[in-house]
């Protein structure tokens, strides 16, 4: 994995993006933001799931004159996302919000714009340039790539802050094919150190766009690319939090937390090893430090992960061997298994952290 | 993205790995082997979900004795797999079995090896190296990287086979753990000429395992290297497929057939996105050949994914605006809008592909 592109670190409420900070994982509420009581219940999902941004649509002065109850409500910081009329975005920094999504190009008066800039620089509120494939103007750049015509645009839009004096920058070039969305954000590493908002977007409903999101953000964040990360789904949000932490936790970008190794049985198999693990995962959600259970069909890879795992089965010819600590521990008979892991499982967490070998998993 | 790597083609029935060859997407039958009913019927589903090449188990005789009416039954290339007992591969050829996977230095007596050897040549069968993380000797390299030792292992047992005479070989070195994987075999890459079978094992259930092996196949075929894929996960064998195709129609690596671009919506949205966005993935599935439908909540972006997309509809705030082959058709009333947007692509489906222009999609 490439070291991380350097940033300028740009700062949202008490979350840094940029400049060497855990990457942040971001979602938006897809109630209506004039509904206080619907909006302020899905930030506080989304900030139990670990969310650690929230963006919110702000369509008209009604949307923006509700952020701030929502404001004083939410326990992250929230980003207003404004298109064409300046003074939503001049309401939401009134409000209290701590970041703008809005592209200068959007604004058509430059005096809106400059309103914007000075209250946004008064209270040290980033601004979020997002292009988008799907809204670049017509007949821009004919001839060039996509990817370039992306980039452009943005920078374009980052000149028209810097003339302004206004640096709290951070960009997205988002586009619903993942390898246009790749070749946008690489072009543009090297072209500024404003810190990168990295997504695939309009990637359609789980699973197909949670493939599409961790291809695009995948692979960029492997070679060094992207600060916060948006994945966007047709569906839940909360699939969109859990959908970008996962993609941390396999990069090693985050704490790995629990983790559930479980086989994809074959032939080989008497053990029903997708519904004890799903059982797992549902035993492990609330679990934060770093657990990791083995569920494994049979005895070809099923030792070896679980002498690598806090808490382990593998299946055998008519019964099932429990390891704890990575060392072997007794046998029982097969339909015995998820009670005795669930078990194990319990009697490991209730005595840690004092029991579990960091050593252990470092040699996996 | 890097180019292909180059790899020596090896061939499982008429499917060809390696040598520039469409990348391949494998599964296996989590029935028992045994089972020749269910198997037959498992096999059938993968058949027909695009799946290239299917690996069974065969863990004993009976199992192995099953393998020829199976293989008669089946529309695409069989892999045994095979662990410890020479005498399985033996009958898993005499089956009529297309591709071995079979780690030579499971085979404790040299003599045994041979024989296998012996009957694959005859039969010009591929035999897959599978090195496997959680199954490395205790011991093996004391002191080196997990990955260092992954690749030194395979490249042992290449040898082993190597000394036989033998070189249709393909090479697998999977771990659960992403960057481990993908190290693995970045440092394989160079290393050997083999066709390579890429993966990412013991991911776990749905949806963490899709994304687990999303990213480590994802990055590795960025990369340029990977012949063939299997996505492994604790679940329906039909999921490995749908996420290995998705995986390489995203790339590019695979027709694009059918696809949903659908915005993930936020507060600006009235209309039902997600759910239209299932009832057109539904209505695609069977559709073949490249066609896009774009479902958008609103109007910041819809229109200009619209104009890019076969079929699209973009919210509007009381109406719903219907796009045909990239141009603005008409308004229809929210409610209305599922409706409108099925009737447009079954309409479109009708007159194709004469109407379909290529070059639109070719722009986006």
């Amino acid at each position: 994995m490439r070291e991380r592109r350097h940033s300028v670190p740009v700062r949202l409420g008490n979350v840094t993006v940029g400049g060497g900070a855990p990457v942040s994982v971001q979602s938006m509420t897809k109630t209506d933001t004039r509904d206080i009581g619907a909006t302020i219940n899905q930030l506080r999902c989304l900030a139990d799931a670990g969310c650690n941004i929230v963006r919110l649509a702000v369509p008209d002065l009604e949307a923006a004159s509700a952020l701030s109850t929502i404001r004083r409500q939410a326990a992250i910081p929230l980003v207003a996302d404004i298109h064409f009329d300046y003074r939503l975005a001049i309401a939401a920094i009134e409000a209290g919000i701590d970041g703008l999504r809005l592209n200068p190009g959007n604004i058509s008066q430059p005096d809106h714009l400059r309103t914007i800039v000075r209250h946004a620089s008064e209270r040290s509120i980033p601004i979020r340039i997002g292009v988008n494939a799907g809204s670049l103007p017509h007949d821009y750049q004919p001839g060039t790539s996509l990817p370039q015509r992306m980039v452009s645009l943005a920078l374009e839009q980052v000149q028209m802050l810097e003339a302004l004096d206004f640096q709290h920058i951070k960009i997205s070039l988002k586009a619903s094919d993942v390898p246009t969305t790749i070749d946008a954000y690489r072009l543009i590493a090297d072209q500024t150190a404003y810190p990168l908002h990295v997504g695939v977007t309009e990637a359609g409903p789980p699973i197909c766009g949670a493939i599409r999101n961790t291809l695009g953000i995948g692979v960029l964040l492997y070679m060094g690319i992207g600060d916060t990360i948006r994945v966007s789904l047709s569906g839940d949000p909360l699939m969109e939090v859990d959908t970008g932490k996962e993609i941390l936790r396999s990069l090693g970008l985050m704490s790995a937390g629990a983790s559930v190794i479980s086989c994809p049985t074959c032939g080989r198999t008497s053990l029903d090893v997708s519904t004890i693990a799903t059982q797992v995962m549902e035993r492990l959600r609330s679990v934060t430090e770093p657990f990791r259970v083995a569920v494994m069909g049979c005895v070809v890879n099923g030792p070896g992960e679980c002498e690598h795992a806090d808490v382990g089965i593998a299946g055998g010819e008519d019964k099932v061997l429990v390891y704890r600590s990575g060392t072997f521990k007794r046998s029982v008979p097969i339909d015995q298994a998820s009670d005795a892991l669930l078990q194990e499982i319990d009697s490991a967490l209730s005595v840690r952290p004092a029991e579990t070998s960091e050593e252990m998993r470092k040699n996996v």
